[in-house]
């Protein structure tokens, strides 16, 4: 029986799922974790429910995959290596290049390492995750994902920046967006659920996780989306300050006497949710945190949703159904609640008890001119179905 | 008969408009043009029409406060300059400090001054325009009107950033936005318009000038705004870029090897509308310009605004009007129109037949949902009444 590995790699950590072909089960996933530091780990959880977590030496990629093969043997998920007829991984960011996912070549692989200054942090780990597998499984087709590539549908009216224009024919300075694979899998999951072709519907997906983003689909498409050139722009996150004014870069960093990058690093790793709160960047702190300043962040977190929906709905004239995903999106039932809430003066009727419940589901009214539906993201059931699809599996 | 001076000084000019009291009658207005500059001119046109330009040395602002007088006596709009009852100042930046206009003091017009961070181009012309008028009229008072004031009202929840707390504690970085007297009057004229008492209505301002702004207003005061920290964000403007992803600062800061403080001019001057379209930063240059980038200029200018529109409209739960000030608003159906097509699907009904033709009125149909009108913007007037409130001309 055939199986594809779905891969996320980190800077220091990377992610997989094996799924058997072609009934889409997952047979066991896990996480080689720390990988090139101190007290790494690799584990794996089975179908059955079994985890098994091992301190174990993970110097770096390469033994992260040999680890994972070794494990799927040991535990009987798979008998051969043969069995496993293709990796997919996902990659943040592939520019104005991959406009589609792609079977990774020396060629293409190069690309990605090229493409780093469009995601310094991914781009290199991903590239270096390829590289592992391409030498440990050398007959094995790999497939890049983009988190881009489903952004690649905008229109320049939405994707360029009023900067000056050479900005763009010179350094392919625009508006990539992110989250690409997840809002392609939610929307084309929103339309199976509404029996409908995906072409026909007019959705906002609000992707809310540690990183956050809202993407506007019509026509089957990425309309729009609030990540820009980078994950650090659009609504606020986790602990990602989203869009400021690029004067308050200046001011502050004339005050603190600091450079452009310590400047972005504040921006991408102290601001956010933990900016504002002081506390956590995490929803779920805040959330019966009585501090005024947790509750503030919590507030500004849903008015910058409430702003891009109400922005998105407004382009493409118009929703069939606002869409809630990832961590926040699937479990914070009081988010979901106060950005239904805004949107009443639409037509929005909110079912406020199905709301209180997680999982896939519509939580509106039969009634309401806009539906609301919550639908878990599964990035790496995208990325197996692009294995499948690019590398000929079916 | 009582007469106010309304006053805007920029960095070498200031523009004057002279009111009579109580009728509000424009008796003379003009312009002193490159104080401190080579071929300096001081201009004046009266309310029969008859207007006088004169080629003369203006080496500062008390000599083009001098100049201003001599020419209202020469051509007989005053006899005395007890006449002047008082002057009014348009003042950029109040930063939290003036929550409303005020009567200048030694105090506080240091405080101007104090505020120069927060508009470094004008605060400090302003504070010395104050200075000539005093030093000429010792006992006239002089009332600074604030364009960050009619923000004030703001939430922390749409005035914080998503940055560090401290930024806020420490720098009072915050959002101040701009335009504020210019969206108070159109609002005030709006209500009476529709002779409504303006608590009672919801209104998203857009004042589309050269500097560009929207604005949600909602209970009689300013609920948000798209400008920022400064005036360089929200939506695309003449050279000015507005919202862009803080990490595209670094990105093209390294790659130009170039410091914040370039980056912030080239995004100041050379961005918006003159960035994109290469040729003008005029949206009347470039209506009639055939050229792809003129025209996705045009269209990016359209679209940001239909974004902020249909964030705040969303963010205040409806509106009664969309209400279109300043150059752009005033004069460019074509915009018009576009940003009124966006929200059909809202239950707007254009008029485009009314909206083809410029001048204060409703342009949509007595069934549109939401009302769409033109407010011609008159920031003079309201600086005079500010004046005459609070110097208890009245």
């Amino acid at each position: 029986m055939k199986k594809v590995l779905a891969i996320n790699s980190g800077s220091s950590s990377f992610k997989y799922k094996l799924f058997s072909l072609p009934d889409e089960e997952v047979l066991a996933e896990g996480l080689a974790d720390r990988v090139g530091l101190d007290d790494s780990t690799f584990s794996i959880e089975l179908a059955n429910g079994d985890k098994h977590v091992e301190e174990v030496e993970i110097p770096d990629q390469e033994t992260a995959v040999k680890l994972l093969l070794k494990a799927l043997k040991k535990y009987n998920v798979i008998e051969d290596l043969n069995e496993i007829a293709g990796v997919g991984h996902r990659i943040v960011a592939g520019g104005e290049y991959f406009k589609d996912s792609a079977i990774i070549t020396e060629d293409n692989l190069q690309k990605i390492f090229d493409l780093k200054e469009y995601a310094p942090l991914h781009n290199p780990a991903e590239g270096e995750g390829i590289k592992a597998f391409m030498k440990v499984l050398p007959n094995v087709p790999e497939v890049g994902v983009f988190d881009t590539a489903f952004h690649e549908s905008l229109d320049p009216v939405h994707y360029l920046y009023s900067a000056p224009y050479d900005w763009y024919e010179k350094y392919h300075a625009r508006k990539y967006g992110a989250h690409g694979t997840s809002v392609r899998y939610v929307a084309n999951r929103t339309a199976k659920l509404l029996n409908k072709d995906l072409k026909d519907l007019k959705l906002v997906v609000c992707h809310l996780g540690s990183g956050a983003s809202i993407t506007a689909v019509k026509d089957g498409k990425s309309y729009d989306t609030s990540m820009g050139f980078t994950p650090l722009a659009g609504i606020t996150m986790g602990t990602r300050s989203g869009d400021v004014d690029p004067s308050l870069l200046q001011f502050v960093m004339h005050k603190k006497d600091i450079s452009i990058d310590e400047m972005i690093d504040i921006l991408n790793h102290d601001s956010g949710l933990l900016g504002i709160s002081g506390v956590s960047p995490d929803m779920r702190d805040l959330k019966h945190n009585p501090d005024k300043r947790a509750q503030l962040a919590r507030e500004i977190f849903i008015n910058r949703i409430i702003r891009y929906v109400g922005a998105y709905i407004t382009e493409i004239g118009g929703a069939d159904a606002i869409v809630f995903t990832a961590g926040i999106g699937e479990h914070d039932a009081r988010v979901r609640a106060a950005v239904m809430k805004a949107f009443e003066f639409m037509g929005i009727v909110p079912d406020l008890e199905a709301n209180k419940v997680n999982g896939e589901k519509t939580i509106t009214k039969p009634e309401s001119k806009i539906r609301a539906m919550i639908v878990p993201t599964n990035e790496e059931l995208m990325i197996e179905r692009d294995v499948v699809r690019l590398a000929h599996l079916d």
